[in-house]
């Protein structure tokens, strides 16, 4: 993996850059959606490359382990041969949905012991295991196991999962070096900085991380029910630290908003489940605000979804038939506004890096986050 | 509405025709996607249009009538404009649904009392009514409102319920002649031949019908628990009545199997929610037999769901990341396996069409049902 830095700004932290990895190019800053079991949700492979214009696109490594499991990856040649997505896949460690879905969860030095959500079965994940697995996907770039400790953590509770996090980390990258990618292409390895909103834990947190020397580095922990401006202040410490040369990934981040706000404190990549969740449950995000799809509000509107949209949808459906979808529970509708929402989000980071290009991101970013938290 | 007919063989009453509407032409032998609220289910107009090569597509009265209402649909200037549809609609008569979906039905002479499954509110569907609503929807061509006797009635159950649809024919037929279409297209009033499973019921029935003279006739009351051969012999006892230069519709058929032997018989016209919803409950019919992608055999099975499919999906994803999907409860299987069904139903009537007109048509007819009706 390669990265390169191709435009700053003298006012923001912002820069447009360029990743290459063995499976193309992507354009910084970017939205990765979000493919749970290897596919986006109600999107078919064919809209993220030609409507959606996605360049990268996010695996979950829980999901994919529990199912189809990694026997069914390997002999399919791994993840981007198992679902036909030829551009780059980012996995994260598996352990953000230990803590969040699995059952029976015992954390130990080791690792972490879990009962599938599924079927129940008894699992371990350690940093070396997960290693393995995602050299079994296959993903571009693999992320480090970590603990994610509850957003509204104690000093005390959140210092002792960073040293786990640490210490697994050190596990993890050694394990990294020491394998091999399974497939004919490269694969890199991010570490996570945690330390939940401590200014003292981030950090020490990032130092660590930076020490590593990976060929980019993620934040984490963030967006767990902290206050918006608690989360932008903890971007700001970490990314004071972390390396300039590098990708820096933000994870699980957010409203358009919050995209905004984080590319301008220099973060380069986000992902986020909200443009597919909410967009199945109605609603839309546009660059002139949200709009609820089920509100009595659009049942005569009759105009396109967003005339000056994205996505083909925008202009081949109107609002009165999305919203008569809607309230027909038509899978039609969520197929609509998933795409809707991650056409916007990705045109959202292409403007910024055209903004940060021309030198004009501070200002554009300003009415563009006006904009976007309109409610239409 | 014009209807013409191009090609017939001697060894059977298979026919190909091509129907002229105001939103163009329909060759048939033709089958009909089910869009039951103007939508066809899991699927978007531009993968109708492109990729399943729909002619013509269904629109369900009584749904359309519930939500999102007349006024929403009139406002649009009918359906076509709602739903972004520009080639033909037909649209059955409600009563099917009145029927099987609504509750607490109180059949009368005048018409037919009935609560909405969706709401509770009461409702009344005359025959004059539904083709009022029928013109509001502004489909091509409409159906006329009919009881539907349940499978398995008694000859004098059978007898009685043919009495009424008949009064209920002629009170349609003559409102229809006495309306004007709301847009600026023209429609055609179908009536539909009842009589269940007796031989003498479906000749009264398909007579009364012909000497209406109108533009094209339906046989309804079949695929509702009858044994298959009754149905077939239902459909030829009919079509020895009905008129050959009106192109004729068979409602709510069926399998593929069931296909091909109704346009043997003189079928011109098809329609059935099996491609749509056995396809999101996991089953795939092919040219070489139906395949259950829940199927543990799948698991590895790397090779493109179809290499020879008539759809872009078939070659798009494998036999066993479509299986992943189902079991993982993605709704890009459903997606998937709606769009693969529905292009393989088209593909279906185009070869037979081919092969009428090519003089083969029974031999090709003997060997695909034995093909389709294959377990793989
Ligand atoms: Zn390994
Ligand atoms: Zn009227």
């Amino acid at each position: 993996m390669n990265y390169e830095v191709i435009a700053t700004n003298n006012d923001t932290q912002a820069r447009a850059g360029l990743i290459t990895t063995d499976h193309g190019q992507i354009e910084t800053p970017i939205f990765m959606p979000v493919g749970t079991v290897g596919a986006v949700k109600a999107v078919h492979m064919s809209e993220l490359r030609n409507d959606i214009k996605a360049q990268i696109i996010l695996g979950n490594t829980y999901h994919l382990y529990l199912r189809p499991g990694m026997d069914v990856i390997e002999h399919a040649g791994g993840l981007h041969k198992f679902n036909g997505w030829e551009k780059p896949i980012l996995t994260d460690s598996g352990g953000f949905q230990v803590f969040s879905l699995a059952a029976n969860r015992k954390l130990k030095d080791e690792g972490v012991y879990f009962r599938s959500h599924i079927d129940g079965s008894k699992h371990l994940f350690t940093p070396e295991k997960v290693v393995d697995i995602q050299r079994t996907i296959g993903s571009d770039i693999m992320m480090a196991l970590d603990e994610c400790p509850p957003g509204q953590s104690e000093y005390d509770y959140a210092r002792k999962s960073l040293r786990l996090t640490q210490s697994w980390l050190k596990r993890g990258w050694k394990h990294f070096n020491e394998t091999e990618p399974h497939y004919a292409h490269r694969q890199a390895f991010f570490p996570i900085v945690q330390g939940c909103t401590f200014k003292d834990l981030r950090q020490d947190s990032a130092k660590f991380v930076a020490d590593l020397g990976a060929e980019g580095n993620a934040i984490g922990g963030l967006a767990v029910g902290e206050p918006t401006e608690v989360m932008y202040d903890m971007i700001e410490v970490v990314n004071e630290i972390l390396p300039h040369n590098k990708p820096r990934y933000l994870m699980g981040v957010g409203t358009p908003a919050n995209i905004l706000e984080a590319i301008d404190r220099g973060v380069d990549m986000m992902d986020c489940v909200m443009p597919t969740r909410n967009g199945r449950n109605g609603m839309l995000f546009t660059q002139h605000g949200t709009m609820n799809m089920r509100n009595k509000k659009w049942a005569y509107d009759f105009s396109p979804i967003q005339e000056d949209g994205a996505s083909v949808v925008d202009t081949a459906y109107s609002k009165a038939y999305l919203r008569h979808l809607f309230i027909a529970q038509e899978i039609l509708a969520m197929q609509i506004a998933s795409i809707h929402n991650l056409a916007f989000y990705l045109w959202l980071v292409r403007e910024a890096r055209k903004h940060i290009i021309a030198g004009d991101f501070k200002s554009w970013k300003t009415t563009m986050v006006e904009n976007v938290t309109r409610r239409l």
